[in-house]
Order: C-alpha cells, then sequence, then structure tokens
C-alpha cells in the first residue's frame, strides 16, 4: 500500500509531466495556470488509494486520476466566469487575467483534454469508466445550474441544498473512488461502497467549506473569511438560521440580508453574531458528522482488509479537521 | 445503399428522439432549442453515407454521427458568444434569449451529451472512435482561438488563414466520415482517405461560405448579407483583395476598412466593388474547386466500387453549388 504522500507525490509529478506549452498559446497557457495554482489534489488522490485498495498496480488509474483532477479546474475555470469571481487561491482567475472569451475557450479545450486523459484508462476498463465520467461531468453542470438558480430563490429548503451540493461537489468524489475501484478490479459491490463512501464524505467535504467560510482563519483558509455572508449565499448556516430564528431575531436576520452597509465587516459580523447566537454552526457540524459517520460505515463494509483503509480514512479526517 | 433522402430522414428522426426534457430545465431547454433550429446536418449525413461504403448496418455510426452533430451545435453556441452574435439561422442565439451563464453552462453539459453519445459507439470500435473525436475537437476550438485572434492582427497571411479553416471547420468533417468508415469496419487506409476527401471538402466548403456571405442572395441565405464586410472580417476573399490591390484600390480599400459609415449597406457596396474590380470571386473559386476537385480525388481512391460513392459526390456537389 502506497502512504499519503508517496500518493500526492505520483499526483503532483504526474500534473507537472502534462504538456501545456502547445499553440495556439493564448488557448494552452491559461490551462498551465489554473493547474498550476495547486489546490489540495483530494480527486486523483482518491483515485489512486480507491485503486490501491485492489490492486498494487496504481499505474493503472493515474491517466483517469488526471483527467477527474483536470475536469475539476475546468468546472473552476468556467465557474469563476459564471460566479463573476476575480480571485482564486490566492491569484487572479482566467477571466480577469485574460478575458472572458479566453476563459470560454480555454475552458472548453480544458473540458477535452480531461476526456483525453479519461480515454487513457486501459482499455478493459475505458467503457465503464467514461460513462460513470459523462454521467458525473452532467450532474455537476446540473449542481452549478441550481447553484445559481437558487441566488435568485428567495427561500431555499436544505434538502434542495443538500441535493445541489450533492451534484455540485458530492458526486465528483464519489466517481473518483468508483474510477480507482474500477481500474483496481474491484467487484462492482465494492466498487459502490466506494462511490457512496465519496458521496458521503463529499457531503461532509461542503459542508466543512460552509463553515470555513465564516468560521475559518483568513491566513490558512487562503481566501477572505465572509464571502458566503456578503452574497447571501445560501449555505446551509443560512438555512439553517433562518430555519431556527423566531421573531425578533428572524427580523434582525432578514434585515441584515437586506439593508446595505457601508462597511463589508459589518455585515459579516452582524450574521456571524446572529449564526452564534442560533448556534447554527453546531447544526451544521452535527450534519457533516452525519455524512462523516456514514461515510466511515460504508467504508467498512469494502471487503478488503482493515488495514488497507487506513489510508483513504485518514485522508477523510484530515478533510474533516481540515483548516483550508 | 441508402439514398440521401433517406439518410437525412435517418438523421432528422433520431434527433428528435434526444431527450433534452430533463431538471433542471434551465440547463437543458437551451440544448432542445439550439439542436431544433435545424442546419443541414451534413456532418452526420457524412458519418453514414461513409458507414454505408462499408457496411449495410449503418446503426453501427447513428449515436456517433449524433455525437458530432451535439458536438457541432455546441462549438455554435459557445462561439455565438465569443463573437458576440445576436442572432443564428434566423432565431435569436441562446445568450440572447437566456444570458452568458446559460449559454456557458448548457453549451458545457451538451459537449458532454456529446461524449455520452460517441461513448455509444459499438465497443470494438470506441477507442478509436473516441480519440479521433478528442483531437478534431481540440483542434476546433484552437481553430475558433485562431479566428479570435486575427480579429485583433493587421494582415493575416492567406497560409494562416486556410490553417485555421482547416481547423475550425474541415477537421470536423474528416472526422465525421473517417467516424462513419471506422463504424463500417473500413480498412485503416480507407478510413484516412476518407479523412482526406472530408477536410478538401471542408475547406472548400467553407470558402463557399466566405463568397455565400457577400454574393448570396438573403433570403435563401437565411442571415444578412455582408455581415464579414461590416466587420472587416479577414475572409479569404478580404485577403486576396488585400494582396492583389494596387496603388489607389490599395488605399481605397483600406480607406474602407478604418472608415465609419453613416449606412451599413455604403460599406458593404463599396467593398463587394472593389472585390468586383479585382474579380476576387474568382482568385475564391478557383480555390474551391481546386479542394473540391482534390477531394474527389481521393474519394476516387477508397477501394468501394464507384457507384456506391454517387451519393458521397453528390452531397458534395450540392454542397458547392448550394445557396444557404
Amino acid at each position: 500500500m502506497k502512504s499519503f504522500n508517496q500518493i500526492t507525490e505520483i499526483i503532483s509529478t504526474e500534473i507537472e509531466k502534462l504538456d501545456w506549452n502547445k499553440e495556439p498559446r493564448g488557448l494552452y497557457e491559461p490551462i498551465g495556470y489554473v493547474l498550476s495554482m495547486g489546490g489540495k489534489r483530494i480527486r486523483p488522490a482518491l483515485t489512486l488509494m480507491a485503486c490501491n485498495l485492489f490492486s498494487d498496480n496504481i499505474i493503472q488509474a493515474i491517466k483517469p486520476a488526471l483527467g477527474i483532477e483536470v475536469f475539476h479546474n475546468f468546472t473552476l475555470l468556467h465557474d469563476d466566469i459564471i460566479d463573476r469571481a476575480d480571485m482564486r487561491r490566492g491569484k487572479p482567475t482566467v477571466h480577469k487575467k485574460w478575458n472572458e472569451n479566453t476563459a470560454i475557450l480555454s475552458g472548453d479545450v480544458m473540458q477535452i483534454a480531461a476526456y483525453q486523459l479519461i480515454a487513457e484508462t486501459p482499455v478493459a476498463y475505458l467503457k465503464p469508466v467514461l460513462d460513470l465520467f459523462s454521467k458525473t461531468a452532467a450532474q455537476i453542470c446540473e449542481g452549478q445550474q441550481y447553484d445559481v438558480e437558487f441566488e435568485r430563490i428567495d427561500s431555499v429548503e436544505a434538502e434542495d441544498y443538500l441535493k445541489m451540493i450533492r451534484l455540485k461537489t458530492a458526486v465528483l468524489l464519489g466517481c473518483a473512488l468508483k474510477t480507482g475501484a474500477i481500474t483496481g478490479g474491484a467487484e462492482e459491490q465494492d466498487a459502490q461502497y466506494l462511490y457512496d463512501f465519496g458521496i458521503n464524505l463529499g457531503m461532509a467535504f461542503q459542508l466543512k467549506d460552509d463553515m470555513l467560510d465564516v468560521y475559518g482563519n483568513e491566513t490558512t483558509f487562503g481566501k477572505k473569511i465572509g464571502g458566503d455572508i456578503l452574497c447571501n449565499k445560501k449555505t446551509f448556516l443560512l438555512i439553517s438560521a433562518l430555519k431556527v430564528a423566531k421573531d425578533e431575531i428572524k427580523d434582525e436576520l432578514n434585515a441584515c440580508l437586506h439593508v446595505s452597509y457601508q462597511q463589508p465587516d459589518q455585515k459579516i459580523n452582524a450574521v456571524t453574531a446572529i449564526y452564534n447566537l442560533l448556534e447554527v454552526k453546531k447544526i451544521c457540524e452535527d450534519k457533516m458528522f452525519y455524512f462523516y459517520n456514514k461515510a466511515i460505515a460504508i467504508l467498512d463494509k469494502v471487503s478488503v482488509p482493515d488495514n488497507n483503509k487506513q489510508v483513504l480514512i485518514k485522508l477523510a479526517e484530515k478533510l474533516m479537521w481540515r483548516e483550508d
């Protein structure tokens, strides 16, 4: 079994090997830029780890693992245009550094590049991996569409929010894990358990993200705290707050959402104070651990020695206690 | 052998069967809208015809044929955002009818849908078809990037223009034909001849398009005549005119490109008059027939009875003499 550090080492090396030094430069340069920004590389790590549960030959899973990481970064590129986000991981986004047309077209070719990597899956596993990948990719677009639509709706139910993050975030973790399992030669049932493990881990991961956006440390988190609050993003925290708030607290929260503040910090502080009063961080944390525990329970069912699952459990724990 | 009409009939029926009535509506509705606009469906027709040269079982080629058509329409959708085009086939473009974010995201999921259709290629042919498709898709993005870059350059060489239209237009015709040949069980050499036939046909097709934009009939062409002239698009006509024009004609043409006119028709008439004087339509037509004749000569080499090639020759002729 490869250790966590060995896996991340392999991934960085392989990502650096990808060649974006192609013509026309204006099309390919932004792809190299986006991928050089870093990120946690969780998805390809999950693919390699899942493969390693069933096979020592993790080289089988590298190309699809890279395809999933390239696809993930493509979605960030296009989402940043849609969300009008100027910064990502402390650097200007592609549509800011270049322009919107470049961001659209480089994104398109990046999606194709992701498919080209997926197509290098060992041929015996190509069809199921390709089908899972396409299904997942479409679901991620659906999730992003719901996310955009939620901005224009006054109230979003927790259930709908959870459905949205399942599509936008969780399915790719499930896909990454199942892809690894398939290329490792796992039985269908085990591959499915790993998918379900990924879904639940992904749900917990996104809820953690919602909390970090309010309660994180700006230095370690790498972006401004309170961004979700400033744009009235209907995160699990806000949805929960609107649900449990009564009477004057409810009025106060609604006022925070509709009044315009002179300083952004005033709004962030006001909303955070209400969150604290209503203890919505606890509600969100409980939900996060609900999914996390479900994930671990599903992983338990996978028919490989418990000892071999430790690297996945360690990564899952890391994601729950992360500060970035 | 299926006739031209039988082939187009199959394609329309199959395109109508594609189900875009899915949730979220805001994501999938624009795809149905784009595909219902029609178009000549040349690419899937080429795929089925090429398959039919080698096999009676053209059903083998239908899914990849549809994938290529969906992909083609996806490129139009994103290109229309990039080119700020408001109308397409007499109807408002997606980013006008909905908005830009919808056009980006629906386009993304449309590209995935194209891959899902490609993935339904009979498994024995999946890998070569998928690889050819991805390579072609990336080339089309490269072509679009060059097209956008040419807008910002003062002078474009004919050679560079031809390279651009090869990428933006011709390779997809080559891909459509080769995909049909592969799924029909053709030998590699015949499949390659069909690819090369498609490249040359595609070059001729785009040069015809350049001419229709100036010399076409507005009613049959379906869009305003002179659009390329109005935006100083560096088509083969303009590049040729700038090359052959001398002295005062050259100054006059340059003035047309840089002066602002009160009425669009004034500019169109002035530039067209110079084109007529310089006989650039003839230069363009000669180039078109050069590629067309090359295409037919390559098709001649394909090792199937000449009689069976008639349907492809008929379609190629139709494309050369079309008025839309």
